[in-house]
């Protein structure tokens, strides 16, 4: 997109991969000098991990910086693993606290360690401050690195310390507005410090603070932040002291790895957390066989319920015909109620104590669904088959629709009171209830309708 | 979360409910007055439309504009119906002309013309800027407005136009940097522009820009913001000249719009475009239905191919009795792959060009799975019926786990290739044709195994 190639990006692609297929390191050094860095991250996001280190070493030193700093924490801890120990300490002294710490969760015990303590004082200490909060918290997130102002300061005074604090602070833009004691009292944007007069106090133009605590789940507080369109938050502790910030940078880059994670799961995969292309296959096989198994292993129910039903199926086989259509209309419904709750919990539209109006409008949903395909139903089954079996098929879609939309819309929410993701609770519990409910529908009332 | 109410979020949604209950204005204006923005929309969000509007329209004027700015067009349009001419045309006015153009969208055409011709000469052209781009370009969601710099002048000089475009400017911390022609020829942050010396030239210090043509897809625009962490990004037209910026705020809620679709597609339904609890159950049953009717006509096909083997199955019921867990093993795996590709296309991860790569490794990702799922399945069904009833089920197993990941993780590039959202078109495919070709390869191995 930038204008700074001239060639495509599959041109340099395959550019690339020809001269790392040669071993040709002019050849590397060549194609990546023709990239920004936002082209260099995407061309090695492709390769695996041997060639990302090769190119990656390739590149100038301050060029290879803002890259490393712009990698995920995964790709940053496999290129460190091929570095030489003073290339390495160089590059973690130059990320910021928060980056570094993610970074650290990555890395083996010994070698983050032993990183820390190549550090300076004060970067260590910034470190530390970020550390000592729990992963999941945003703490662990935000940077300890801000530029303040004081009610009792004038905009003038503010601009001086902006400037001052100019190289180290991850953002100028929003500036917290602190007491004697470090508490929270307000902030104010540089757009307001510029727009009124310089010996103007603080007092008389800072807004109501958007605080977060710093314990907060991370998730949440950069949901917040995107919804409050803010471009920094203040992050707190617990006597509404001011810790950090949280940039919008930042909370761009939490809320798209919550997403990967929630669509991961909604398809019944961990989330690969490695560009796909760079992920061993052996390690996209992990991602999944854990929630094949546990969903083939709650799909035995289905087998036992088939079985228990096995006299109805020898004496009906034209039963079996419709199996695989019917539940998979109910999954497909379940499906849908459970993705709908689950991105509007998400997205902070519905809450768990919501549970008696989700639970309502899905029944009324699921029962307008199950109508319409059960009328449709009645009607083929009918007119290929006979009336019985039409009406077997019709009532049968009817409570299946109606059952799996209400346990599709109740179980994210249940999963969310429970404290576990609601897409890892909802997918194989949907998948295994609703099929074995749907069976047992079934076959009760093909007994009822024709008196087997 | 923020500290300006001291109700909890809970206690707010009761008080308000009850006093809109009441129908006692009051009271709602009492309940309004303890919350900040955020905390208002939050609310108004999980009301019906009538109540909605009722609660709007006690909010004090300010508060009115700021909370009508932020809420979604949906809901916007649906406000608009419920207040009088004058407020309409108030509101309007203050919007910025890419919101004012995306409300445009979700107004009867009367009315929009009616609302255009109501602004002030400047603000109707800004608005027919923004008006002239196609849907899904990001030139519809771009802002007109906007502070620009020119190489031969100085930081000070800079700074003296960033403070006089201070109020009218949707962004001041980006600047882009333009000749004579308008052409854009730079970038300059206004960190950057403090930092130097105020007679430092900004031809000396201006970076690279990261330019993005005005008729991009909007969702690309929005993640290559995302991905270059930047505040601002310059839109330019087909001559490399600015015609606007994109603001990561509004790319925010881009991405977030695009992955509400995205997981509402996955599981199988069209996204509500209202938050769940203010969308009448009537629209969440159209989001849902084509879909369901649309699989469920798809899964018709099973009803055929267990049709052609009805013979094999009054022979052998016992095969019955695994078809859900069967055809439930082969979904599931194909929903893994297709998740994971459509992610990794969302991404930028894997390009449609990529199709070769993708398919060796779904390849043996399926193989693995199916090997591993085969060998239980295998064990288990042995140990329980017979060794053959055994093999049929491994052998099964191992087919349909390599055919449903190779296509599930063909589909999203095919969708790609073809101009359709990869997840629309993954979805009903994946379903009916693993389904369905799941079957024929059980009843084969069945055949051939078991000599029927």
């Amino acid at each position: 997109m930038s204008k700074s190639s001239t060639l495509t990006f599959d041109a340099t692609a395959d550019l690339l991969g020809q001269a790392l297929a040669k071993n040709s390191l002019p050849d590397v050094v060549r194609v990546l000098s023709l990239l920004d860095v936002a082209e260099t991250l995407e061309q090695l996001e492709r390769l695996t991990t041997i060639d990302r280190a090769l190119a990656y070493r390739t590149l100038p030193k301050g060029r290879a910086i803002e890259v490393f700093e712009r990698l995920d924490a995964r790709l940053q801890a496999d290129l460190i693993e091929g570095l030489q120990d003073a290339e390495v300490a160089d590059i973690f002294a130059a990320l910021s606290p928060d980056d570094r710490v993610i970074l650290m969760d990555e890395l083996p015990a010994v070698l983050a360690s032993r990183l820390i303590l190549g550090l300076t004082d004060k970067e260590r200490a910034l470190t530390s401050t970020v550390l000592g909060y729990p992963q999941g918290a945003v703490g662990r997130y935000m940077s300890p690195e801000f530029v303040t102002t004081h009610p009792h300061l004038t905009a003038g005074q503010t601009m001086a310390r902006v400037r001052a604090g100019i190289d180290d602070a991850e953002s100028i833009y929003t500036i917290p507005v602190t007491d004697g004691g470090r508490h929270l009292v307000g902030m104010v944007s540089l757009r307001d410090v510029l727009r009124v007069g310089e010996s103007e106090l603080v007092a008389d133009f800072a807004k109501e603070p958007l605080a977060v605590p710093a314990m907060q789940d991370v998730e949440e507080a950069a949901r917040y932040c995107a919804d409050a369109k803010a471009l920094a938050l203040p992050i707190v502790d617990a006597e509404n002291r001011l810790v950090g910030i949280l940039t919008v940078d930042d909370a761009l880059r939490i809320l798209e790895d919550a997403e990967s994670e929630d669509a991961a799961r909604a398809g019944g995969s961990e989330p690969l957390r490695r560009p796909y292309l760079s992920t061993p296959v052996r390690s996209i096989v992990q991602a999944r066989v854990v929630w094949l198994l546990v969903l083939a292993l709650g799909a035995t129910l289905t087998v036992q319920v088939m079985g228990a039903f096995e006299a109805t199926l020898a004496e009906q086989v034209v039963l079996s015909l419709f199996i695989p259509l019917l539940i998979g209309t109910g999954g497909n419904t379940g499906n849908q109620a459970a993705t709908t709750i689950t991105r509007a919990l998400a997205l902070g539209d519905v809450r768990p104590r919501d549970v008696v109006k989700v639970f309502a409008r899905e029944v009324q949903v699921g029962a307008l669904l199950g109508l319409l395909l059960g009328l449709l139903g009645f009607a083929v089954a009918a007119a290929i088959f006979t009336i019985p079996l039409g009406l077997v098929i019709g009532l049968t879609l009817l409570g299946v629709c109606t059952m799996a939309a209400s346990v599709g819309g109740l179980m994210p929410l249940l999963g969310k009171t429970l404290k576990v993701d609601p897409a890892v609770f909802s997918n194989p519990f949907i998948s295994t209830f609703v099929d074995a409910t749907g069976l047992v529908i079934y076959f009760l009332v093909a007994s009822s309708v024709l008196g087997i």
